[in-house]
């Protein structure tokens, strides 16, 4: 069956992420309340899996072998929904 | 009061997205049965507003005026939530 995972793949709490403040100085220059910003990846796969279980772990190790660098980023599975076709 | 969003901005429908097609390609050669990656960014915005309406339109803007290209690129606004002190 086929599964779509979106990822989000954040820089670490203590990390500098000099992106991040350059869109939050960017904001405040525009005249937006912006008191931080931390600028990450999003990442929708879809894949082939036998079951939700399996592609959930499909998808943490692709995050660990080869998505994330896990010295400086977080990553987290925010949504996986199985494409199932209807009817 | 100071909200938390998380804004989420994809490459449009039918448009070429190279670095995804380049991590779709190395997830194939680790093995991983993936059929397709879009690669987007996920951003976290920390911002002062009155409310919540005000919060989610300050993002909205935010998203039309600096974050998002609007010909290649869609946006959603993923959470948004109220960082109010407890106690």
């Amino acid at each position: 069956m086929k599964y779509t995972a979106v990822v989000r793949i954040w820089p670490r709490e203590g990390v500098l992420d000099p992106a991040g403040l350059a869109v939050c100085e960017s904001l405040r220059r525009l005249g937006f309340a912006a008191a931080e910003v931390r600028l990450g990846k999003a990442l929708r796969l879809t894949l082939d899996a036998e079951d939700e279980a399996r592609a959930r772990a499909a998808v943490a190790e692709a995050c660990r072998r080869l998505l994330a660098n896990p010295v400086l980023e977080a990553w987290e599975i925010d949504e996986l929904v199985s494409l199932a076709r209807s009817g």
